[in-house]
């Protein structure tokens, strides 16, 4: 089955115009270089109803793997997983591993004297009440996991709404799980440089994929917060040993000309 | 009849990560100083079919004033007057009016030295064949009008995608129409508060929300990258000072709750 992909955009802070949504774009930046395209985007409000519906309409479109973003924290605002649970139908319960991973995000919060108190207050509890059959995805920079729901032949993974928590839950718990849905074979390299100015790397970047072609290259600064640039380097196609073939020669490309046009820092 | 909004992002180079929607929320917060509110946006690509049952969609969920961007101009690529016509089953034609507009456009930077030659060309052309009903607005940035359209009961207004252009239309345009939609009167007071945990923060914004009815408190940690938290208190009515007032006393309410309760930091 091929996979068409949603992404439902939740928070009235975009609908507001308070919030600029990059989210999405970087999710799409993140898909596409999994050889992954994007459908169609939804962007709603904070309403358990309203998220209900759209996650039904985007279905009724063909979705069958829908991300959303937003909604995850503990405030009385963020709605999303009620949402979720009304759309299929579906009881809430406290999930025991989202419940340790809430724990263990507020001791460690609360040890690094970010927070007052460690303890699991009503809204804290609230973000590990997950729709039933639902499993938490571990976030280790803030406080609300992430959500999978396997449901009525559709994938919804529910992804926080602060963009360093999303990008930590997409890298590092979603990766493997996405893989494994590429359709022909994959590979992917990531570089690590230690590079101040991103802007100085994109004539690069440019240059490199426009001499070897069928070559995805992504790049982010300061990514988690570390200082330097890190890139992700990915192709797919037919043959595996191809595809790995093309990568590792963009990646040691781009580090040879990296060395030699640009001062290291 | 209450306004409901909507907006319609079409465009294969926003769902494919090449350019970041800006548009919609420029056009938000256009339509929210009008006292407007936006209910959901949606994004889809340029496809005739897929265009038109996005709008179709729209209505179902009970939009009555739908915004598109993008998808006017003069490439195979711009599809969106073709998925208005299809979703209204409505036969395109030549306007006369948007011959007039383009004509004079293209004239004019052929005269400016900005193109080759004013001539009309067949894809130039095609920016004036609107579905039948359907009236053109000026634009005077670029060569592509603006298309307003009442239909089953809804008004359907077509904006370029190019973000000067949009605005062009929709300031000089589009303002008049808009202004006298408007019902009742709005207000909003932003606060910021050096907090670093939003959770601590949930039982007194319900709290608060419950004591004063008809207000909207919206929260977000480090909305500018700054540290702390910011919240949007806003409400709506009949009355200007009476709105103005209840806003007001909400957010000293939740300032001063906020200092009693909490520890600073």
């Amino acid at each position: 089955m091929t996979t068409q992909i949603g992404i439902l955009v939740i928070g009235n802070e975009i609908l507001d115009g308070i919030v600029l949504d990059t989210n999405s774009q970087w999710l799409i930046n993140q898909l596409k270089a999994l050889n992954f395209q994007v459908s169609e985007k939804m962007t709603v409000r904070d309403e358990i109803q309203v998220i209900s519906k759209a996650l039904r309409r985007m279905l009724l479109a063909g979705a069958n793997l829908i991300f959303t973003t937003g909604g995850l924290g503990p405030t009385h605002d963020d709605k999303t997983l009620a949402g979720v649970a009304m759309a299929f139908e579906l009881p809430v319960e406290l999930n025991d591993k989202a419940l340790t991973i809430v724990t263990r995000q507020y001791t460690e919060m609360h040890q690094r004297g970010v927070i007052e108190t460690g303890e699991i207050t009503e809204p804290r509890r609230k973000m590990a009440i997950l729709p039933k059959g639902a499993r938490p995805l571990d976030n280790r920079v803030g406080g609300a996991p992430g959500v999978v729901l396997d449901v009525e032949g559709a994938q919804i993974i529910c992804l926080p709404g602060v963009p360093g928590e999303l990008m930590w839950i997409f890298d590092n718990q979603l990766l493997a799980l996405l893989k494994g849905m590429i359709e022909g074979v994959f590979a992917e390299e990531v570089i690590y440089l230690p590079l101040r100015d991103e802007s100085t790397l994109a004539p690069i970047i440019d240059e490199v994929m426009q001499d070897v072609p069928g070559v995805y290259i992504k790049s982010m600064v300061k990514p988690y917060g570390e200082s330097g640039i890190r890139l992700w380097v990915s192709s797919s196609g037919q043959s595996q040993t191809e595809v790995e073939e093309r990568v590792h020669r963009v990646a040691n490309l781009l580090v040879r000309r990296c060395e030699e046009q640009l001062p290291q820092g």
